[in-house]
């Protein structure tokens, strides 16, 4: 093997270019030429592909986002859109690829394997964690401490006016983000997709926590089976029928995609882009570079989109025994 | 005068509790018993009021919210009402007050004064700085600090995809917020109550920025004459009529009340908070210590309330030309 | 077992107050009682213990520093103390203890158990996360990222002005900050206690790097072979004979050990806590509650204080491939 | 005026970047052509001079350091130096020069103007705010900031062991960052070489202080009289005598210079680089463009220079009642 192409795709998330720095100087330091895919697999299409230096990859591994951008291609869903990316490819003599991104990420790449036989190894760059064959994703642990960080401000707002509120937080179909933000904010309700909201049991902790407490923080992961945020708290606040209590919403938003990557997540980036191009050198090809356990682990795509990851008991634990 | 007491009222602001410290310990340096008044009004009401020590007011110099809480009451708009206030501050031998809030405080401490007689002195805490007599309220700083924060999250997501960001800051009747944290984060536009948004001009610009420009990010104060962010972005998008193009909507919403204040926060909260006790002793009423120019300033209430505080002309010329 | 007290020691790490609230509130809800320590042994030889309720720990989760406090204790030392201290947990009826800190805290716990036989389970709170029998130490993660931000800031200078700069971290016997901090912040070089460091290779590689690079970041931990960050700027220095390149030495210093602990912190402390309770309450003792492959697992303090902790070799390796 | 250039020069301060991006757009709004010169007057003498467009300050209004870098110039203390870097200009056919920087840059400008004429306005970028001509330079609001932060940081692990903090902060014959990162962070003391430090004064004090205080914080610029906080401490600490206190030291040092600007500093910074291009193309010269009393004012080089900027006479009442 002796070029191989790095590119990031879906949603991005702190830490991507940690991760393309890391692939790029790993594959250079093995005496690879590297290039970047711009916009993911549109540009694989549209042949926007450039190679890549080491300093090509300088000052950007604490930046947020992703310098080779990041777009959705329908293009690629089409057997004609995956023919023209191969040829593309072909042309530039690109023998194996780095795919950074989440579960439509590993999609693509394991289709566009078995049609075409690059050999491919991702690295799980997404915030919501709900990838399996990594203990924790690329951007995870920023997007869980911009969370915390919003939870702490709102606090503040909330203690001082006695309200009650509801912190919308990221994750369709995973609530890591919610749980850990909830645990560390000293949430007194967290609310996932993964378990059942009971509207009843909610009001009536809610009740019974006015005794003690007059301010509360629900967090609220946005794919709960009893709605988002926002029709959470109409629901909640029909039920409890208190005029004089204060019931507010808060949406973060998009500003859980950004921002400067933590340390963990730096690190975490770095060793699964070293441990991508190590694998593509050793014949590992249609699975992801993951961290489990403190070490390195290659997981077929089949399983990284297919098994379920679970969240972790100790913490749902955690959120009914702190909140008292 | 031997008795004063201080309280917070309003939206609650970061600095509050740093403006309390220093009414607290200029007080007691200067031979007085400090009171602090629970909830504003509302404890003045219920007679929730208790006396503060030094080490009262320890440690919550760095810390967001107030630690005397704030409420509106709804009691205090009535003559019965002020009346019980009243008749509490004068059974404790309170003889001066120290009102910490915004134009709403301001009203009420205004008319209390004028039936009562008890000297107030005010000192301006609102994250929205739309009040005359000071250069900078106390919040203020630290609000446009953290919508700036979250500007530059947004931006390395909305750079990574190409899409136009709309992010809504607070501001009801004034664009300070947006201005500031517009020019630090180098946003495209900037849309204020004070002046009038053309959604025309606006679309217009959008289009020609695009030929140089792939992602965009727009600040919208709340109180924007065209609508709130959510409803601009669907004119503008009605107008763009571009399939292609991803527009995007952010509320940062109450994280910009909370937060640890800034330094300049702390600084200008301390100062007002000496001002304002050395203005009661010194006989000032009915007015609020602001600073303007690097001096302590005591400005009447009713221009604190009544007189405009416009933008900065400079500042509205800057987003013009660095938006090219 | 009916009463059980917590109390930290040795060196303050952050998230030792959710670590201290997890005990707290876990107690409550198995229907014990539990008191706090000042002073950790210290408080404990002169009976400087109170009970601790619910709200006693509120609002603490997000603060740095132990709401306990904490000292050295020299007389806990000796068998008198050490008697005092038993006599103290006696009167108030104690039946169990947590220990929240590092290899000393765990000296004395062992220690004072096999004498007195009071159950003790420990946490491991120490941000230099050299503690056996956990994959992280509480404190840890925060300090990580404190010394990230500052390199962060750093580089901003160094590479304004071209200059070399040696950036001491902590960690006197391990090297788990500067490695993590180290590649997280891009340095060139990571110098650590755990591996000899090789003056001429530094000098060799600085030589060759500044053929492309301007500027280049040194981390060195405390304890390094080679002597303290100014020790070795010094024979760096000497053997590059380069005059017009400077030399800059920054020490983090006590700034990494306070601030706001991070999501990740929070979430292990407060685990950990927990555990410690229910560890006891099953007949836990002479251990440390900490978690490992993110399963809680008990380890004897014997094995948590002697045996070794390693550097992961995969970071040793990314620090090589990553400054080229 | 068809030509400008623009360059940093000195120690480099947060937000420099911020004001090229302004002095480069303003420039090219205005109808110029803008260069950019490497590394102060070492690149205008050595013709490191680039042209700058619009795209070429994208994405840079948050990073701290300096894009063009900065060093500081021997030769450009030599006639022969200036004359070389006449030359660079002229075959350029730059017309006029946008200094940003403090003392050293604005005494180096005005000799060069001096001596050959080309129109030249600074902009004030310094973490000292010692330039007089504007109520605050570029990058101080920051440094105050930062060093804030690390206050915030020690208090934590200070109060944890009732223990006495020296840190030293920036500032050789200036106390701004002294004094107002020691009112936010609540300091005890605080020492500035703008007042002689009278040792039996704060000993005394830090005896009665232990009284009511078991920890504290004192802050000290690094030019104050005493020494600096290393020697300091251990003045103090020889005076009390006390062998059971510990006494610390912490030197902040270079992370005060870097970091991402805060807002005030972007808009500053903005503002400033607006103002020295429209006062080129308004005739001035030989002059700093500042920001005093909210406007935009025009101060001759030689009073910059030359005229002392003294101290808030509140802060420094501040500090001594709100130490109580």
């Amino acid at each position: 093997m002796k070029k191989i192409a790095v590119f990031t795709s879906g949603g991005d998330s702190p830490g991507m270019n940690a991760c393309i720095r890391a692939v790029v100087r790993t594959g250079i330091y093995k005496g690879l030429e590297v290039y970047g895919i711009q916009r993911g697999y549109e540009g694989m299409i549209e042949g926007d592909i450039k190679r890549l230096y080491s300093h090509s990859v300088s000052n950007i591994v604490q930046r947020g986002g992703t310098m080779l951008k990041s777009a959705r291609s329908e293009e690629f869903r089409t057997p004609e859109g995956r023919k023209k990316a191969y040829d593309n490819l072909k042309i530039l003599g690109i023998e194996g690829l780095v795919a950074i991104g989440g579960d439509g990420t590993f999609t693509g790449a394991k289709l566009f394997f078995e049609e075409f036989g690059i050999p491919t190894v991702g690295c799980p760059g997404t915030i919501d964690n709900d990838i399996y064959g990594t203990d924790y994703t690329i951007g995870f642990d920023t997007a869980v401490n911009t969370a915390l960080e919003a939870i702490d401000k709102i606090r503040d707002t909330a203690a001082a006016h006695d309200r009650i509120f509801f912190i919308e937080v990221m994750g369709r179909d995973a609530g890591f983000i919610a749980v850990e933000s909830g645990i560390g904010g000293g949430a007194e309700f967290v609310m996932v997709p993964e378990t059942q909201t009971d509207l009843k049991s909610v009001v009536k902790s809610l009740k019974n926590l006015r005794k003690t407490k007059t301010s509360s923080i629900i967090v609220v992961a946005e794919g709960d089976d009893l709605g988002n945020a926002e029709e959470i708290m109409q629901k909640v606040k029909t039920a409890i029928k208190d005029p004089e209590k204060e019931f507010k919403v808060t949406t973060l938003g998009h500003i859980q995609r950004g921002g400067k990557p933590t340390a963990r997540d730096r690190v975490l980036a770095s060793r699964c882009g070293m441990a991508a191009v190590e694998g593509l050198l050793s014949g590992k090809t249609n699975c992801m570079a993951g961290v489990m356990n403190q070490q390195v682990v290659y997981t077929p795509f089949g399983d990284c989109i297919g098994k379920p990851k679970p969240l972790i008991e100790d913490h749902l634990k955690l959120i009914d025994i702190l909140s008292i």
